[in-house]
């Protein structure tokens, strides 16, 4: 047995104390680790600044490891509003009494243990533990070798809190940041209940692709909107603007935008001077290319162009001839993320709805919504793509597994 | 493109067309199968008797391929049993008004595409095709190269209602039975929202191990039953009973028995001669081996004993000192299925069934209930042991996927 597997296995068997606390006793963890974190920010800044200074000084990944007295404040808030969150644990999904005299209910329990897989922001060393204490599980973490002080210095302030509260340390395990750490979490299926990366598109589709361990994947949006022919144009300007600039480097801003025929010239005269304002290059098919003949930041549109997710102040722009070609349009392109439709018909409203396959699909309102502290679901790790366990904001309330508990007087088959 | 992907690449194109049929229509398709099947019942018999012919007459699998007018009469009568099961698309799970006014809904809606894998057993294509179109779903089926002529004849009466019902064939489509279509589905990520193995726990390993297409896997199962100090001595023995040798070919049978010290003699005393009677053969540690002195078919149990899925008339046998050894043994040897208690303490019943972490935990009841329609779900896949999105029973209700849907009035962020 290797080292890493030893201490896999040593988290997988404190993880029942976890679950033995009950939701008062995993706050007080909680809030006594934020307070903690707080008093000893000297501490953590210090070896924070130990691995900034490691760094080549132009390493564009140094914002995301550099912490500071602000961070830690966020840090700690974030800590504390894990901790107010509602409890995941011990909700009856289901309840039935059963012909023969059986009391079946189906209830929600700690998935065990959460393995985690993370990139150079030390911050997340913290959000994942906090999570996994607050639903009662137990977590192995393996960060990258560029925060390795911080993110040791982190679990140490962590394990302190553990001991106070008579927990084993080994309920949050910081692994070694060895690349070889990473092949033996996607073999350790015995120990790890899921595997969660979390970082860049190719961090993801690594462990997606290597993984035995059951892996929740949060991948890139590729987001569309669409602006039906009875769109109210104030409306779909609106929608587009805020979908496209108010934050252009994350997975829920708008790729592309398609347009009825219709109401094309009237939408694209009203969008260009605001996408104009804030130098949005557009990708445009033939037909919006001419109409939007003059826009300084004009590209043709080339076949990849559609399904790119941009990060960026850019966007494609098709124009259709109706709905059914933009619903087309989306199921080819799209990576089911985030998807919209601008309309004041409510029919084709709901069709659009129904018929688009994705994590969220709106009417009338920026894709910019997805996400786990705007739909009340709190701190996300991230917004899943994928279909099975949790689709949408990942957050604390999917941290969990279910358990049929069944209540008998005796009873065979 | 190969053929393959080609193929599985219809089915993801086709797949709207279910969705976009309502509750009443997929009952109706459903119903017209059942009546086809029953009514091409020779043209599949001969089909399924060419594929019998092939086979060495010692092949074991033999009987799994056999159809037979009586299963044909099953799986007909299995197929309305699915279409008359409530319907699992379109439940309202979570629905809320968020302060800025956007309705917030999550609703489920089906999968997409299901890929599935199996062995012999012609039936299989009829269990799973069925399953999927009532959720809406449609599948690609790989069955095994011994079931081809019984598969193909299957699916042409399958398509022959798919198209009276305007629905392109391609909603329930044969892949090839030779070995390289398992690689083709294991990397349709594209395509294939979730891969079902069923079958040998060899085949569900595999598959577990080589795809990046999400798997739900229907694992072994090491149940136990717990008989704790204050047990009624005559519920213990019946479900001891029931539990081992009502079917001990099927992964909810009872392999080990935890007897607490305070009753095993007079426990055992009880049970000797009930398990005699049905020759069971027992794996027995120190203690109970002494107190089993002079039943006839009795072993000294080796480590390996414990953790051993018998799929047979044998059970291991243990005295433990307490109920915290008894959870402590499960947690090292159980395969998370399907764990008893039996016991008239309450307070130690719900102990054990909060302590121990398993898919079904039952207090004074059979391990033999763990089963889709047992629990009133309908005809399941299998008893998943993994945690994630399905856990216990696997069936019809599981094979859909969550949508967020958001309603609005031009909210941005």
């Amino acid at each position: 047995m290797s080292v890493t597997i030893k201490q896999i296995k040593k988290a997988y068997d404190a993880a029942p104390q976890l679950r033995a606390l009950d939701n008062k006793q995993l706050k007080k963890v909680l809030m006594m680790l934020a307070d903690e974190l707080e008093k000893q920010q000297s501490f953590i800044l210090k070896a924070n600044r130990a691995d900034v200074e490691k760094q080549d000084p132009d390493n564009p990944r140094i914002d995301r490891l550099r912490l500071d007295e602000k961070r830690i404040k966020g840090i700690a808030g974030s800590i504390r509003k894990v901790s107010r969150l509602p409890n995941p644990v011990g909700k009856v999904l289901e309840k039935r009494k059963l012909k023969n005299g059986l009391l079946l209910e189906k209830v929600s329990v700690p998935l065990g243990v959460v393995g985690a897989i993370y990139e150079s922001r030390p911050n997340v060393t913290f959000d994942i533990a906090a999570l996994c204490i607050r639903s009662g599980n137990a977590c192995v973490l393996k960060g990258s070798s560029e925060a390795e002080n911080s993110n040791r210095a982190a679990v140490k302030i962590i394990h302190q809190v553990l001991k106070e509260n008579g927990l084993s340390p080994a309920v949050v395990t910081l692994l070694s940041s060895d690349r070889e750490t990473v092949q033996e979490l996607f073999t350790a299926t015995q120990y790890i209940d899921v595997l969660i990366p979390r970082g860049s598109d190719g961090l993801i589709q690594f462990v997606r692709q290597n993984s035995q361990v059951p892996v929740i994947e949060t991948g890139a949006g590729v987001c569309h909107v669409y602006v039906q022919k009875k769109a109210d144009l104030k409306k779909a300007v609106d929608i587009t603007v805020n979908a496209k600039v108010s934050r252009p480097s994350v997975c829920n801003a708008m790729d592309a935008l398609l347009i009825d025929q219709a109401i094309a010239p009237a939408f694209l005269r009203k969008l260009k001077p605001e996408l104009e304002q804030y130098k949005v290059e557009i990708f445009a098919d033939p037909v919006s290319h001419r109409m939007l003949k003059g826009y300084p930041y004009l590209r043709k549109a080339k076949k990849e162009d559609y399904g790119r997710e941009f990060l960026a102040l850019k966007c494609a722009v098709k124009v259709v001839n109706n709905s059914d070609e933009a619903i087309e349009h989306i199921r080819k392109y799209s990576t089911k993320h985030s998807e919209a439709i601008v309309t004041e018909d409510k029919k084709q409203a709901e069709h659009f709805l129904h018929e688009v396959d994705a994590a969220a699909v709106y009417h009338n309102a920026s894709t910019r919504f997805t996400d786990g502290e705007e739909f009340g679901l709190g701190a996300e790790i991230g917004i899943s793509t994928q279909k099975l366990h949790a689709r949408g904001p990942f957050a604390l309330e999917k941290l969990v597994t279910e358990k049929w508990v069944i209540r008998g007087q005796g009873q065979v088959r």
